[in-house]
């Protein structure tokens, strides 16, 4: 489609329209009808006409229409250029608005008929209002996926390749209504969701050669090395009525920041539209962390998307940190139920503790934060509380604890885990924070709190800075400390390791005395003897590697 | 290139290498001798080789070489199955390690003789080693380009486009070394860099229409409407030894977030390898910022990229937000010389207050924060002290002070200016991070600070939370709110205007008793006053327009 002649244009872009609508039903037509899947030819319309058309043809001596000139304001300033004023004007009434308006202004009844009705409105179609069309997921009861939690601390075989199940059975319940996909880059195996392919394949149109695997022209995987194209896909499919989990490594999301902010912009307006429905929520699961890394390096570690999606409207956005399998089962199944937010839950695919029941699981992430009484000392006045966000931060400090506890038995040690990072706002910043008191409660009025994070630790300074107790809160996190090396060394080189975790504990505990300088010094003995094993064997000391919590 | 027999392979290869090489010198001296550069084509070698190619050919019973088994570790436990140590060994043995290596594992002579010598080492080579190549820029005075500042406050024509003639010149005194380039999407006029092209064009080697302007076959100018494009580029350039700018709507820089997560990681890597020459900063300027998006609405507000560069390692990154335009030119001549950074500067291109003589200007960019005592009183015990960093929350801020001045003369007003965010770290976090001596003696132990801040407001907290004062440190900043309305609305949508500035400092100063009450709620009225003047007459009430600084 090319010219510039409007008349004969109409013409020919209403001939070339239906031609195009033909073809588009004689493909679907042949797929329903005969079966062949094969990926089609579909149309497309290159439409080139002059940019501005219609609008001036010459301003201020320099032609427009039809010239990058165009672009903005092609008229700037008719209020005080003596010139622009009847330009403008010409323009306009070359829209004759005598024929669309009456003499009192108003929309002449045969052109407003001529707009559509009902749902072929723009705003009212079903397609370009998704909610309409939203039908809730059918859920199978994710407690039956639970790891039976006989021993504390007792490693299952990765906390997404537990959960991977229930994704495989919200496939298949979900199979008739055709409304759940799962989205990423070529990665959904090796980010532990292999599951899925027991019960669907990767949706392909191109070839296939033999020796692949679970490649089809109907599956509820899509794949494309490009998380660009997998954010659109989901975006799209969102905002169509359907729902879905973008699967991906923690570093690579930040190459979506863009696109994100948009939709978390998207979704802030229209949470402010009453004719519009609610759409499911964008579910991130960022499988691979910076945490365990280690083989790839440091260009895989970047844990701070996080900071991108805290910055947009609190009533929009959600941040999990499950610590363990269940409790990663329990937010998988609040998110896909959810509607209108961005939700991103962080969770490992290597075999990890495992700490809770499911029972305990639940209450836990229903709650968002929870005192964890068997790893500490129960009771209303703890010496410090040792708090964790994030999977391996939660193995970290609790292997400090058992070291606390077993060279200082006579500290009082508060164990808090938060799985929800937004409690830890202030309510008025974010709807799911704990108010002062509650706050307060779980992280004390003024003892020392030793904080292992899963991101970049200033995160946490920032979510808790109008916090009573904020000046003895003492955060370890990832700070750009990273290279190939053994998965504990990845938390020594950023002082997030247990030793580390009980040092800090330690420093900001005089009364521990000679005793805990004692400690303190046969700890940092200990991450003299780290370094020395790894250099010589290529691996973590078997008193790490082996390391299992006592009850 | 398509084949599986190496021998065969390995000829073809080199022939194609020699052919493509030829046609890539047949080009270059067409264009050389002949004056011809049209866009050639380029040759492109396709080589399609089986994956895993020489490796195990089957594992586990299932095919690995040449499929996509091969992609990561082909044999997963040669240490525990007893089936891939043999396979392991034979494919280890099947590269002939007799024929590389004598009988005590040396490597033979022979052999080691093949590897290239001197600069034709790949590390040594200075094509891959940039900074090498360097050489410094040939900088004009940035000082002849200042604003005469003779009454504070006069508007300029917009900050960046003061600054340009400076870039300009920039490019004609490198024209023949040819070192330097400015890069950005399509809005380097949009941006108000339009003075470059009075000396240079930009670079374009496709087709060019009547009526095009400033495109030719050499330019000093790469445009490109993709964000991914430019940074590429500008990397490539700055990666081999040259120097570069680039200029970028400030919301949709989050485009190449991960592009620049991966650059400042090579930088922190790179400077603790000493055979790695330093190669010239990364240069960003963000020039059509979140505060005047007016016409463009919420979709182009976002200032968080500063939230993802100081994730990164303090040795390499900097913030600059100079206030007015003689400081943007002071810290863009700045940036320009230095070496192995990551510059973000914020500037405006919207006529603008000036604030600063070019002496003054250079002293202020020079020390990264001062105290204004020309606008607020001169002394060490002020009543409250108003902190603004970047052009906009400056405006305001003095505003605000104008106002407090007016309606409570006997209040004493320190105001702080901030160029260099990282100031305000300290100094163990980033290298330019002020003393606490020195933080206290801008900010106080104990006095009120209402600071007005470019971007989002928490990052500031992250910045300052160990600060004595911290505590009293009340950040007004962009809370994404905005839409398409008028400049001055933006910030009041953000309770960032000069009236909520001056109420928040009210609100903390309990001494100015039942005379504060009546100014706030004479700024509570302002604020309704607003609010009625915009919606009816569509642009800000001819007090915020025309306001001036009173000296």
């Amino acid at each position: 489609m090319e010219g510039h002649d409007s008349q004969l244009m109409h013409r020919a872009m209403a001939d070339t329209l239906d031609r195009v609508i033909a073809d588009i039903r004689g493909i679907q037509s042949s797929a329903r009808t005969t079966g062949n899947f094969q990926r089609p030819r579909w149309p497309m319309i290159v439409l080139r006409s002059p940019k501005g058309w219609t609008g001036p043809k010459v301003a201020d001596g320099k032609e427009v229409e039809g010239t990058f000139r165009s672009h903005q304001v092609p008229l700037s300033n008719p209020a005080a250029n003596p010139q622009h004023l009847p330009q403008l004007e010409a323009w306009m009434r070359s829209y004759r608005p005598e024929e669309l308006f009456d003499t009192g202004g108003k929309l002449r009844a045969e052109i407003a008929d001529l707009a559509p009705k009902g749902t072929r409105r723009m705003s009212a179609n079903p397609h370009a209002n998704g909610g309409e069309l939203l039908r809730d997921l059918i859920l199978p009861d994710f407690r039956k996926y639970a790891v039976a939690v006989t021993t504390r601390g007792q490693k299952a075989i990765g906390d997404t390749r537990v959960m991977a199940p229930f994704l495989r059975d919200v496939i298949t319940l979900n199979e008739s209504q055709r409304n759940f996909r799962v989205f990423g880059p070529d990665e959904t195996i090796s980010n532990g969701l292999g599951a899925v392919f027991e019960v669907t394949n990767r949706q392909w149109q191109g070839d296939v050669v033999a020796g692949d695997e679970f490649l089809a022209q109907d599956g509820r995987v899509l794949e494309m090395l490009s998380e660009h194209q997998c954010e659109g896909w989901l975006e799209g499919y969102l905002l169509t009525g359907r729902h879905g989990l973008f699967n991906c490594y923690e570093a690579f999301i930040h190459i979506v920041d863009s696109m994100f902010n948009q939709h978390a912009k998207w979704l802030k307006v229209t949470n402010h539209l009453k004719w519009r429905h609610k759409i499911a929520s964008l579910n991130y699961l960022l499988a691979s962390h910076v945490w365990r890394q280690d083989h790839n390096g440091f260009t895989h570690q970047d844990p701070g998307f996080v900071d991108v999606v805290v910055n947009k409207k609190a009533e929009v956005v959600r941040v999990y940190m499950p610590p363990d399998a269940n409790c990663l089962l329990s937010v998988t199944d609040h998110c896909l139920r959810s509607k209108q937010y961005v939700n991103v839950i962080v969770a490992g695919k290597h075999p990890s503790p495992q700490w809770l029941s499911m029972d305990e699981a639940v209450r836990h992430c229903t709650a968002g934060i929870g005192e964890w009484e068997w790893a500490g000392h129960k009771g209303d006045d703890p010496d410090v509380v040792m708090a964790c966000c994030g999977d391996v931060p939660t193995l970290e400090t609790l292997a400090a604890v058992s070291i606390l506890r077993e060279h200082l038995p006579e500290l009082r040690i508060r164990v808090v885990n938060i799985v929800d990072l937004m409690k830890l706002q202030p309510p008025k910043e974010h709807p799911h924070g704990l108010n002062d008191e509650e706050f307060d409660a779980f992280f004390t009025r003024n003892k020392p709190v030793i904080f292992a994070f899963h991101a970049y630790p200033w995160t946490i300074h920032r979510l808790t800075y109008r916090r009573t107790n904020h000046d003895n809160i003492h955060v370890r996190g990832y700070k750009e400390e990273g290279t190939i090396t053994t998965p504990f060394d990845m938390t020594v080189l950023n002082d997030m390791d247990r030793f580390h975790l009980a040092m800090d504990a330690i420093e900001r505990l005089p009364q521990t005395g000679e005793k805990g300088a004692r400690v303190k010094s046969m700890l940092a003995e200990k991450l003299r003897e780290h370094r020395r094993y790894i250099t010589t064997h290529g691996e973590d000391m078997p008193e790490v590697r082996g390391w299992t919590w006592k009850a």
